[in-house]
C-alpha cells in the first residue's frame, strides 16, 4: 500500500521548501476559480450548462446514457462500435462478485442509508491501488467499474427492503433500461426506460458541485479511485447537497387540488419553510434540466401531469410577485420527481438514480484530475489564543 | 435519509441569487487561507506547532493521548474526571459489534488495503445521521466512536493476517497501550507503550493538510461522520500525502554502516531519488516532531538509535554542502520509524498507527465545521472548446 511517492521527501533538483503566498478565499470558496477544466460548465446567466462544450439539455434529449458517458469520460462523442464498447464494459461492470453481493445482502438488513452502503461495497469492488501509481487506461476501468456497480448495488438494497430477491446485470440492456429492471423487478416499458435515461443524461455533471470538488480534492492526494468516489457519495448525502426530488411529490400531495396551490405556498413563506423545487443559486434564467424533464413529464402525460403543470404556473405567478427581483425559476427537482415517480420508481430510489448518473460526472473529473494533477492543500488561519512559543 | 434542508429550494426572506465574486485561487491552493479554525496550526518558519495554541511538542512529552484527544476535541485540557471519563468512552468505543468484527474478518482475508478496510466498517459502527441534523453532543459521540474504532479495526487485520486471532480491547488501559496490545498480542513493555503515546501525541493534528482539508468540505455539506472521516482517510491513503516512516528503516538497512552514508546518499540524489525522512513542505527550521521522537528514540537506545543518529548527522552534513539555501531538516519520518519499530511494531502497522492519531484532529476540525458551517462550493474555469449555445 505505500508507495514510492511522498511529500515528506526532497529529490535531487527540487527545493521543498517555497514561501507561501497568503490570500484569504470568499466564504465557503464561493465563486473562486479552484481549476480548470474541460469537462464541462454551467453557464447559469445564460440559463445553459454544457459537457464538453456541447448543451446537455440537447445531449440528453438525442443521446443514450452510454454515449453522454463516453462523452464525458473520453472528451468526444463515441462512433457506433466505440457506444457499443462503452455499452459492454458498462454491463459487465454491473455485475457484483459474490463477496460484493453478500456484504450488500448483509448490509441491506441494517438501517444503514444505501449511500453509506454502497460507500463500504466501493471498496471491495473498484481497482484498490493508488489513481498516481497506475495508468489511464487502469484509472478508466476502475471509474467504469465504479460506474458499473453503482446502480446495482442501490437497486440491489432497495429490492432486499421491500422484500424481494436482487436481480443481477442483463448484459444485453443499456444501462438505464437495466437500472430500472433491477430496481422494479421487470424490463421496463421504453417509455419508461427513456425517460429515466433522459433524466440520467442530464444530471450526470453539473459544473464544480461540493461532491464534484470533494472527488477532485481526494484524487488530488493520488489516491484510490473508490476512496474519491466514496468522498464524493459522502459529500452528495449531505444535506445541503444532494436534491431531493421525493419531496417534490409530497408537496403535490400536500397541495392537491391547483386552487390549492396559492394558500398553500403563501402559508409555507409565510412559515419561513423552504419552497422545494423552486429556486436554484446558479440559474438565474430557467433551469434547462427543469424545461427538458418537464417536456419528457408532458410526453408521459396523466393526470399528475396535467396538475403538476397547473400547480407550477400558479406557484410561479406568486413567487413573481412575492419577489419581483430575484427571478425565481423552477429548478430540477420539480419535474425530476414526477418524471421518476411515472417511470415507476418508488421515492426511496429517487436519490439512487441521482448518483447512478453523477458517479459519471465524478468519474470525469477525477480523470482529468489524474491527469494534470497537483495536490490541493490550502490553508487555514489561526483565530484561538496562543499560550506558548516554540 | 432524504432531509428538510435542501440547496435547491428557497426560503421565504433569502435570495437565493447571489452574483459570483470571481477570482483565481493558486495552482493546488497553496497558501490559500480556507477557513478560520482554533484547533490548531503550524508555525513552520519559527519551527513549532501548535493544539489549540499550546505547543504539541511539549504536550506530547508530558500528556497522555488521552490529554491531548481532549484538549483537541473540547478545546480545553481535561481536569481528572474528564480524562477519566473521555478514557474509558474511548476504552468502550473500541469495542466492534460483532457484525462489524464480521465485516473485518471478511475483508482481510483479501487482499484490500487496512486503510480501504477502515472506510468500509466506518459506515457499519458510526452514527450515521448528517451532521446536520444532530446536536453538538451527538456529532461528538459519533467523532468518539469512530476515534474508537479506528485501532481495533487497524490491529484486527494486522492480526489476522498474521495468522493471529484478534483480540478485543482492554478497557483497562489508555487508548495506545490498547492499541499496541491489539496489534502485538500482548501487554506492552510500558516504554514502550509511552514512545508509541508520544508518537500518537504528536501526529494527532498537523494544520491543514489535504485530509483535514478532505474532512471539511465533505462535512460542509452537513453529511455524516462516517463519510466525512472516510474521505479523509481516503486523503491520507493518496501517495503525495501520506507518511511512510517504514521507508526510514529501509533506507537504514539499506545503508547498513554509517560509512556508507554519504556514498548511498550521493547515489541516490544523483539517480533522482527522493530521500525519505529529510525535508518538509513547511519546517524551515527544525521539524519539532522529528526532534520530539528523536529524543524518544535516545531514550529507548540500541544500536539502530546509535546508527541512525550517526547516519543522520552525515546525511544532514551532506545535504548542507548539497543545497546550501534550502535549510533541509530531519523530518518527522526519520525517526517515527525507528520509535515505532523498537516498540515492537512491524512495519505494515506503522500507516495504521498514524491513522490512529490523526482521526482525533480530523475529528476536531469536523466538529468546528460542523459547528459554524457554511458549504464549501468553489468555481472551475472551463477551458475546453464550445461546439454550441444555449
Amino acid at each position: 500500500m505505500l508507495s514510492i511517492y511522498q511529500s515528506n521527501g526532497i529529490m535531487g533538483g527540487m527545493n521543498a521548501v517555497s514561501p507561501p503566498i497568503e490570500n484569504i478565499a470568499p466564504p465557503g470558496l464561493k465563486g473562486l476559480i479552484v481549476a480548470d477544466t474541460e469537462v464541462g460548465s454551467v453557464r447559469g446567466d445564460e440559463g445553459w450548462f454544457h459537457y464538453r462544450g456541447r448543451n446537455a439539455a440537447s445531449l440528453a434529449r438525442d443521446l443514450s446514457f452510454e454515449e453522454v458517458a463516453h462523452l464525458l469520460l473520453a472528451g468526444e462523442l463515441p462512433d457506433s462500435a466505440a457506444k457499443e464498447v462503452l455499452r459492454a464494459e458498462l454491463a459487465a461492470a454491473r455485475r457484483l462478485t459474490p463477496e460484493a453481493a453478500d456484504l450488500v445482502a448483509a448490509l441491506a438488513r441494517s438501517d444503514l442509508p444505501p449511500m453509506t452502503i454502497l460507500r463500504s461495497v466501493l471498496g471491495l469492488e473498484v481497482d484498490p491501488r493508488p489513481t498516481l501509481d497506475i495508468d489511464p487506461d487502469e484509472r478508466r476501468a476502475a471509474v467504469i467499474r465504479a460506474i458499473g456497480i453503482t446502480p446495482s448495488v442501490l437497486a440491489a438494497v432497495n429490492r432486499i427492503r421491500s422484500g424481494s430477491e436482487p436481480l443481477g446485470p442483463d448484459e444485453s440492456l443499456s444501462h438505464s433500461a437495466d437500472y430500472l429492471r433491477m430496481t422494479l423487478g421487470e424490463t421496463p416499458l421504453p417509455e419508461h426506460a427513456r425517460a429515466v435515461e433522459t433524466y440520467l443524461c442530464l444530471t450526470a455533471d453539473h459544473g464544480f458541485n461540493a461532491s464534484t470538488f470533494t472527488a477532485r480534492v481526494i484524487t488530488s492526494t493520488g489516491t484510490d479511485v473508490a476512496g474519491a468516489l466514496g468522498g464524493a457519495l459522502a459529500a452528495l448525502a449531505g444535506p445541503l447537497h444532494g436534491g431531493a426530488p421525493g419531496r417534490v411529490l409530497d408537496m403535490l400531495h400536500s397541495i392537491g387540488h391547483p386552487d390549492n396551490a396559492v394558500p398553500w405556498i403563501a402559508a409555507e413563506l409565510e412559515a419561513g419553510r423552504k419552497i422545494m423545487g423552486f429556486g436554484h443559486a446558479v440559474y438565474r434564467a430557467d433551469d434547462p434540466r427543469s424545461e427538458a424533464l418537464k417536456a419528457v413529464a408532458i410526453e408521459l402525460g396523466g393526470e399528475l401531469v396535467a396538475r403538476a403543470l397547473d400547480i407550477e404556473s400558479r406557484i410561479l405567478a406568486y413567487l413573481a410577485e412575492w419577489k419581483p427581483d430575484a427571478m425565481i425559476v423552477t429548478n430540477v427537482e420539480y419535474y425530476a420527481g414526477v418524471v421518476l415517480h411515472l417511470a415507476g420508481l418508488p421515492q426511496e430510489a429517487f436519490t439512487p438514480t441521482f448518483t447512478t448518473s453523477r458517479v459519471v460526472g465524478w468519474g470525469a473529473h477525477l480523470l482529468e484530475q489524474a491527469a494534470n494533477n497537483k495536490i490541493m492543500r490550502p490553508s487555514a488561519r489561526y483565530t484561538g489564543q496562543l499560550y506558548n512559543g516554540g
